[in-house]
């Protein structure tokens, strides 16, 4: 796994600025990235290079929250705010995957977008179906992408079909899937994922927390979303200062493990400070707390105090899966949240929001969404020939273009850690 | 011109639902929609009927304001305010149009993807150059869409490279542009466009007014977009009581002719009050209004006072002409508004954007926007088939998901006044 490629190479410079470099040469040695050269080095003369003329080499995008069986109905049913979404919408597709027939034909179809798309890593939510998620993650390990996939954990105030019988029933379940699936796949590994604390009686937190120690697991959840979803977590955890520190009362808010929460549209200072503290990864949501209405998130002020901030499509809250739709509407967020609520927390960027999608999720992955060397070698290759124009244009405007505008149609090749997926 | 399409059809029964009828014919007599049927009566027996299946046809939607020039740079520069976003993106862009050899590469491109897009019917801003305008309006003739197209009048305020020398040298052009223009195409005529009042002197806005009366035509302009065109507009019309009576004082906001007004962001009661008096159309452009972060009109109170309003895309404060992508939008828009802001103003409905794009701007050409029988035979026909999904969907959920997610590449027919452009 020795090769370069070559052509107009974009990836963030610091979190302020990305920076282009034409017809450049970006090496791969053994699925991680040896740098960016403007000739190649005389120890590289003999790679094999693939050469993408004047085409954009970015690095590939991480969905840091996403629902793989939702995607049945992205785009469907968002004229309601979330709780009565759930119920609606989300429970009763959900429960569907209790078939494996059905769960097949739908994770086909999802898992060949997320192929397809921008994105190289994935954080996912599956259902509580223990069969469903794991071929849902050999679709996942299929796909080329890297991702966590999790089956969710949900032992109360669900409705009847899509609700696990016990707190014991939904541990043990999950811990023959964790034993079943954490070492079976390259790409694949699963994450612990209760639903969000209205979902997850107290035996059931305190027994994930057990996993989490004895698995080394990482957890992702929900976490203010919503003004009715936050008071109902006010009620459930009373002696809770809030959101946050509810989950960090039960041990599942970082600090000793990776942990993702999205949404966080309501955090207030002191739960950012905990997140910040305990290195908590916010996934910002932007299509889907409009289209539910929960709001616009303080996503610049999360950014410039350094929380860890990564971009989420959300499905099927957010209706598309394409990140670069999620990044223009990161920046359009920010700015309404400026112009309406809040003067002191500037608007994002678009060389912002692209580190956010590219960098500020990958760190979830480890060293993935730079082109350093050392990073993994994530890469999509945009062919923006199709987006004409009569001006000459540079390449930060080329690809400021196509962050606002592009699709999976602009993607000719995807490289996830050195492997080719098209 | 007797034929009939054939297919799912889709359409506004009244503001507030979409009706959705099965494997349904439409008449199409003269340009001009002589019913749906759910059998084909026997007086239409003979027919030639155009069978799309499965597909959804739908009406074709008015695009009621956006930018031709500068279309050349939707998707980028859009990290700044209006005023300094004109000073640095529109106005040097718009130069360029006095070059006829520059405006035909960007107008042939510009024409090229409104033929492709969902759009039918558009209000066009051009530029103050009238060779280039008019080039223009030969390429909107040729790509099938009926249209308004304006030359622009700006005579102050402008940079010295993008500024007429004087309101009669104004004039003068506009009144040259009319004559040569105004009968010598079929699909596309002239529309008045003051740019905004912060660009034209009185003399030129009472001029203006005369040739409303001289030649009959409609108006176009901006209305309180952003909070600094206001505070300017103020300052240059002291007598004025808002932004709208500013215009209405010169004669140039709707009463005695068709007035379109882009934006009406912060438009209060009494201009709002004024508007529905004099039927005013509110261009609704919620992308726009989101990346130069002038906020999120009042769309909801506008609609429910039955306000006329219509959707636009605004190229190129907003990024695509897909409309589609401004329906979602506007949705979102108005749900960030009411979480956000005021809460008396509901958010939009999927049905109710919908009506807004088809009906709602329609309405500017006259029966435009319904399958009604005497309505223009406006249509498109949606190919959601390569939008996968692993249940089953109704047809308002098959058409409510592509509102979401579909593009140009999900169109396989689309009709003009019963003219099939592709």
């Amino acid at each position: 796994m020795l090769f370069a490629i070559k052509g107009n190479i974009c990836c963030s410079e610091d979190i302020e600025h990305i920076r282009c470099v034409e017809n450049a040469y970006l090496v791969c040695e053994d699925g991680v990235c040896a740098g960016v050269f403007r000739a190649l080095p005389e120890r590289y003369a003999a790679l094999p290079v693939t050469d993408f003329g004047d085409k954009l080499i970015v690095p590939g995008m991480t969905d840091l929250h996403l629902h793989a069986p939702q995607f049945a109905f992205r785009g469907l049913g968002m004229d309601m705010e979330l709780m009565d979404w759930l119920k609606t919408y989300a429970f009763p597709e959900e429960a569907k995957y209790r078939e494996l027939a059905y769960a097949d034909r739908a994770y086909t179809q999802f898992a060949d977008a997320m192929r397809r798309s921008a994105t190289t890593r994935a954080a996912i939510f599956a259902t509580l179906h223990v069969p469903a998620t794991e071929l849902l993650m050999e679709k996942m390990e299929d796909s080329g992408l890297i991702s966590y996939v999790g089956k969710v954990n949900m032992d109360r105030n669900g409705p009847e079909y899509l609700c696990e019988t016990s707190a014991q029933a939904s541990l043990e379940a999950t811990e023959r899937w964790i034993c079943e699936t954490q070492s079976k796949f390259r790409r694949t590994r699963p994450i612990l994922t209760p639903r969000f604390i209205p979902s997850c009686t107290d035996e059931l937190m305190r027994g994930l927390r057990r996993l989490v120690e004895k698995y080394h697991l990482p957890v992702q959840s929900h976490l203010s979303e919503n003004y009715s979803e936050i008071e109902f977590v006010q009620s459930l955890c009373r002696d809770s200062k809030f959101y946050g520190d509810a989950y960090d009362r039960y041990g599942l808010f970082g600090g000793d493990h990776p942990c993702i929460m999205a949404h966080c549209v309501h955090s207030g200072e002191a739960e950012i400070k905990l997140m910040k503290k305990n290195g908590v990864f916010a996934a910002h949501s932007p299509l889907s707390n409009a289209n539910l209405s929960s709001g616009a998130a303080p996503v610049g002020k999360l950014f410039r105090e350094f929380v860890n901030v990564g971009l989420a499509s959300d499905i099927a809250a957010g209706e598309t899966e394409n990140l670069f739709r999620s990044i223009a509407a990161a920046i359009r967020a920010s700015k309404l949240r400026w112009r309406l609520v809040d003067q002191k927390i500037y608007p994002l960027t678009v060389d912002q929001a692209f580190y956010i999608a590219t960098v500020g999720g990958g760190k979830f992955f480890g060293k993935v969404g730079l082109f350093e060397p050392g990073y993994e070698f994530d890469a999509i290759v945009i062919d923006d020939s199709t987006i004409t124009h009569p001006q000459e244009l540079g390449l930060h405007e080329r690809l400021e273009r196509a962050l606002y505008i592009a699709d999976e149609r602009h993607l000719c090749a995807k490289y996830v850690a050195g492997s080719r997926l098209f």
